[in-house]
């Protein structure tokens, strides 16, 4: 936990593979000191993202780590110390900060997916629910469901829809607005514990254990009538599977392909992607900066939803700026259950 | 030549891999005598069709042919006798017929991909072209190209569109089309003579040989700004460097992917789907039956095209109902140069 050191994680070498310790680097500096219009931030919680991931290579569509400074995170931070007027000390705001004790800023939040123009950083409003909200339903992860079930999946009522990582920080928010938007969601998630919570705390219709040996007899079982959208997160041979199911007319939003971000070998192709010639499918990628301009009210629709409990979300905390590479690397293992989020201070 | 006899092509059991003759059974029967209200037909010309070998597999989208029966195949067929008063001797029809020299019909079209009702087999005109153009250019074929490209691809003034098979009877059609959209239209093709088809003939913008070891840089380089329409009718590799250059927002229209259908292994999927995710593209699968009510619209259109000369069309015309499957093998070796029609009797 912080104290009189800021501890900093610095990116060291990019990982083939799983990362692993040796790609970073533990470092401890002394507290900096803001100066004139700038803010010294603590860190309390960083969201882990699949998105790290994908930074720490060359050549992904994000911007990629530099060697020998710090990793990024969306984060929760307080105010510590400030120097800029529009700032208190106490005040917790959601941010593009870094893996570190304590960070300085100018107050201004980087232009990126939801801020297209230089603007204050925005402050966590508490009474919308948990102040890690912001890293995940009530931020960029939230939104990407969002915006990836309603505006590329389209789902009408009675539709059946597929979720993969229904458990997770993404495939919780898609399956529940599925829901709510009156449709069979059937979610794909490991084990029995994920799978109890899709149907019991979620409120899907069905989950299907993609640990399973009959998962794709199980899937069908499940999708007795098709599978009229697939909101996909992990690619795969899952993909495959339910590439095999499509229903006539089937939109399949392309999310993420968490099973192939720690891959050696070029990405698997989804075999099965003739089907979408059979079935008059579509699959179709989408990158949720492209909807910035709906954001905010998406957000806020989503914070009514939380507030009345028509949606719920999970989160798991991990706890020590130290712990990673491991606490990262549950994303990729299945081993975490709901949003990763990384304690760093109280 | 059609003779005394009426040589027919049964299907003897089902390929593993290319087909080869042992596949086919060649037998001779005597010529039949049409019924009360029937006819007798000669055949004229069969399109070979990729979806031909398609019906050879059980479990594709198509229905099997089945083991001991005639193959199917689109035909050109001359009334010989009839004893249907909606049909006369000389009478050109194009109907789905069989492998056969000879064969009866009441001259109802079946209810088929056009035809979404029993309705009489639909002579040709020929004034609109050869009679052999309502094989390709003038029929379901032509139509294909025609409803991917404008209701999947929706093509957009000054867009820059790939074709592969681009001198064959799909990808010809398609990139003509795209060309008079106002599009920038590159074709990919095997071999300088076909590419020289492709620049000089169809007048397509640019023409890229994927044999060429340098396929992916020569693509790259006639697509600069990327590529917005994909109108796909190889799959394998060529998708997967056509998949590397996307532009934003681009469309992938999925018609076939001939580069799989003698595959013994399991369809190679697109590696590079991913790159849908980053230009929040979308690759769609079509199949030209549910747009039957756009049918003779369509065909009119492209009829006029045909005869003021704003579009071309070649055929590749070999002889011989007997000279299967080797004829048909060219589709899948590139061998065929233009739409390939076998010539059964004159």
């Amino acid at each position: 936990m912080a104290g009189s050191k800021n501890t900093q994680v610095l990116f060291a070498s990019r990982p083939q593979g799983a990362p692993t310790a040796a790609n970073f680097r533990i470092v401890e500096t002394p507290i900096p000191e803001p100066g004139p219009g700038e803010m010294l931030l603590r860190t309390v919680y960083l969201g882990l993202d699949p998105v790290i991931r994908l930074r720490m290579n060359e050549g992904s569509y994000w911007p990629a780590f530099e060697i020998g400074k710090p990793l990024g995170a969306r984060t929760v931070c307080v105010v510590v110390k400030s120097n800029n007027t529009g700032f208190d000390p106490g005040d917790l705001l959601v941010m593009q900060g870094i893996w570190a004790d304590y960070m300085i800023s100018d107050g201004k939040a980087a232009v990126s997916a939801v801020n297209t123009q230089a603007a204050n950083l925005p402050k966590i409003d508490p009474s919308r629910g948990s102040i890690t909200a912001p890293l995940h339903i009530l931020g960029i992860t939230g939104f990407t469901a969002y915006v990836g079930l309603i505006e590329i999946g389209q789902p009408k009522h009675g539709e059946t829809v597929v979720v993969s990582g229904a458990s997770g920080a993404v495939g919780s928010v898609a399956g529940q607005m599925a829901k709510l938007k009156g449709c069979r969601v059937v979610g794909i998630a490991g084990g029995a514990r994920k799978c109890d919570f899709v149907t019991n705390e979620l409120g899907l219709d069905h989950a299907v254990d993609y640990k399973r040996s009959d998962f794709a007899a199980a899937l069908k079982a499940a999708c007795p009538n098709g599978v009229d959208i697939y909101f996909d997160n992990v690619g795969g041979d899952i993909l495959d599977d339910v590439l095999a199911r499509l229903a006539r007319g089937a939109r399949i939003i392309i999310c993420g392909a968490i099973s192939q971000y720690n891959n050696t070998t070029p990405v698997q192709g989804p075999k099965n992607y003739l089907s979408l010639l059979v079935n008059r499918a579509r699959m179709e990628g989408m990158v949720v900066f492209d909807y910035a301009d709906r954001y905010h009210v998406a957000i806020a629709e989503m914070a009514a939803y939380l507030k009345d409990g028509r949606m719920k979300s999970r989160e798991d905390v991990v706890e020590g700026i130290d712990t990673f590479p491991e606490a990262l690397t549950r994303l990729f293992t299945g081993e975490n259950f709901g949003k990763l989020v990384l304690k760093v201070s109280d």
